[in-house]
């Protein structure tokens, strides 16, 4: 449940492992969030195919911290986090060393995978012998069924839904939840990957949950979250998705959401690593959503986040405009054009919730 | 992915764990399955609560099948079976020394529970003493994706949906799977319950899969069986459900069903063990799932199951007419009536889909 966050961070200074895909947005997508929403605990990016260069050269994020060659231009770091989602799901059997010399130092070493680094014998042992923490964020043992019962009402939950999987949903959660408390709202980013977890140091891998308690374990993070005003859920795939629909339905019916934000990436034309599978359209994804959601209390979509990162300026301007447009929502892209319309969308869905809630219970 | 079937069936004899429970159909859901398709296997159902009486008696299934209340008086069985779903899900300590005792006598024994038997050290350690066998069928290490590539379009393939949990799915593929192969069908059930496989001999506990990997591990068992002409895939919960809905979508999208059976127990309101959640109607279940299939092919629903235990004769002619006329699909009990108005809607499904894939190739 739980990884290394704010309790940790004083001492927590983090080498990121992107060996040979530190340019690559999607495939280094911890690491980028990570330099995107805790640079101060980035000492340096780990990959001997770009050492030299900066983290903003390679992935447009991060300023000047460095990219280097070897885990000893870092000595102070305290923690090696694999920052990518290698191909195939496995760390590859090159990066053993590297791990290993972390171990050695006494670094604790922080992995999202779904195999889990604790099991591996050789690595396992490695820790053992120098007392070294192995973090192994997907780790949970999750066995509780939804109950819908104890949900605080005045308590206003949004949830980041896509289009697609690597979208940014957990970029448009974190900025509307960092917008919100900008306004003074007492809002909370709930995470459920491993990335969001490393950012936010508290959350549920969902996605690694066993299929029956799915449900339940979003659940439970609303239940543990909800002395807030607004909860923002971070969104998993997408309800339509050939692959992970079942970990984004049960997300959306624990989550219960109030109000949903859509996250899209204009000209992504089909699901990720599916080429002979489209993309819906983004009405067709909005029905969808908001038919399933009529059985956890009837949440719409009240804005979009596009993800215009592959667009020119002018480009990302004309899709916002005709996205908003033709949907008639709230649409921006929330790390270039900023949050606010999204986080006045969500204000407004609070406010008229909160009159509602007390005029009802006057 | 497998469980005690047709490979063991020879060497099969049965006592059906059900203490205290017997008289319960939903919780002895899995005794009264066994019983009801493979009564030669069963010698006997341990229950000290009941003792003397049979499986007819107790269950309505089983015929004089009797009702043990020690193991002893089962001398010839084989497998010791945990016929119940306990509430809470765990193995009551009250059980722990037949269990023992089965092991003691060299027999198998089948839990299809979350809490694995295998991982309890009293009972392991016994099986591991007297050289027995514990088989987990819940137990899977599924971690393969979905990928829609490789499905062959000619095989027809049912999905049994439903309006809640324990309402009649897994009876309604198996009677349906019966009966088209009585009319020179090759229809194939496809397991995805533990109490499914313990029936068919091999299919995958869906409900126990890491949430990431369901509609993967639905697909295989697609493309392991589509050399039958139809496949009829069992059911499970409902995308409705609070606690379940991830499970039902990922097998919904895994399975991409080409036209669906929708079961139902008339009179039932709320769903099981959530009396503050109301069942939606058949119509809403119907549209939810439709618009969800139209992610996986767009497959219909084309008939529907009642489960019609808990009525008179009278009553049950009259729900199956009043769900017919409103809802224009072919309605049946198959328990009560027997499955031939389903079946006629899958051959047809199938001829015409025959004829389509024919006309479409030539």
């Amino acid at each position: 449940m739980t990884g290394p966050g704010p309790a940790d961070r004083p001492r927590r200074r983090m080498v990121l492992l992107t060996e040979g895909h530190c340019a690559d947005p999607v495939i280094a997508k911890t690491a980028s969030c990570l330099l995107r929403y805790c640079p101060d605990e980035v000492d340096a990016i780990l990959d001997t195919t770009a050492a030299g260069r900066t983290a903003a050269d390679v992935l447009g994020v991060g300023g000047a911290i460095p990219v280097i060659g070897r885990l000893a231009a870092a000595p102070h770091a305290t923690h090696l986090v694999i920052g990518i989602a290698p191909p195939g799901g496995r760390v590859p059997d090159a990066w053993r060393p590297v791990l290993l010399e972390a171990l050695a130092r006494g670094m604790t070493v922080v992995s999202g995978l779904h195999d889990f680094l604790s099991d591996d014998p050789e690595v396992a042992a490695a820790a053992a012998r120098h007392g070294a923490r192995i973090v192994d964020v997907r780790r949970n043992d999750e066995r509780d069924v939804a109950s819908r019962l104890g949900i605080r009402e005045e308590c206003t939950r949004i949830l980041t839904i896509g289009t697609d999987c690597s979208i940014g949903k957990m970029v448009a959660a974190v900025e509307l939840t960092r917008g919100l408390g900008r306004r003074g709202v007492d809002a909370k980013f709930v995470a459920t990957g491993q990335t969001g977890i490393m950012v936010e140091g508290d959350g549920c891998p969902i996605d690694r949950v066993i299929a029956d308690f799915v449900n339940g374990a979003v659940e439970k993070l609303v239940l543990a979250n909800q002395h807030h005003d607004v909860l923002v859920v971070e969104g998993q795939a997408t309800i339509t998705h050939p692959r992970y629909s079942g970990v984004s339905l049960g997300l959306l019916h624990g989550a219960m959401p109030h109000g949903m934000i859509l996250v899209h990436e204009p000209g992504r034309v089909h699901h990720g690593g599916l080429p002979h599978v489209a993309l819906p359209s983004l009405e067709r994804v909005i029905a969808a959503y908001e038919t399933m959601a009529e059985f956890s209390g009837g949440g719409k979509v009240i804005g979009v986040a596009l993800n215009t990162r592959s667009l020119d300026a002018a480009a990302a301007a004309a899709q916002r405009r005709s996205v908003a447009d033709r949907l008639g929502l709230p649409t921006a892209d929330p790390v270039r054009d900023g949050s606010d319309d999204l986080v006045a969308a969500v204000e407004r869905l609070h406010r008229e919730r909160r009159a509602g809630t007390r005029g009802g219970s006057a």
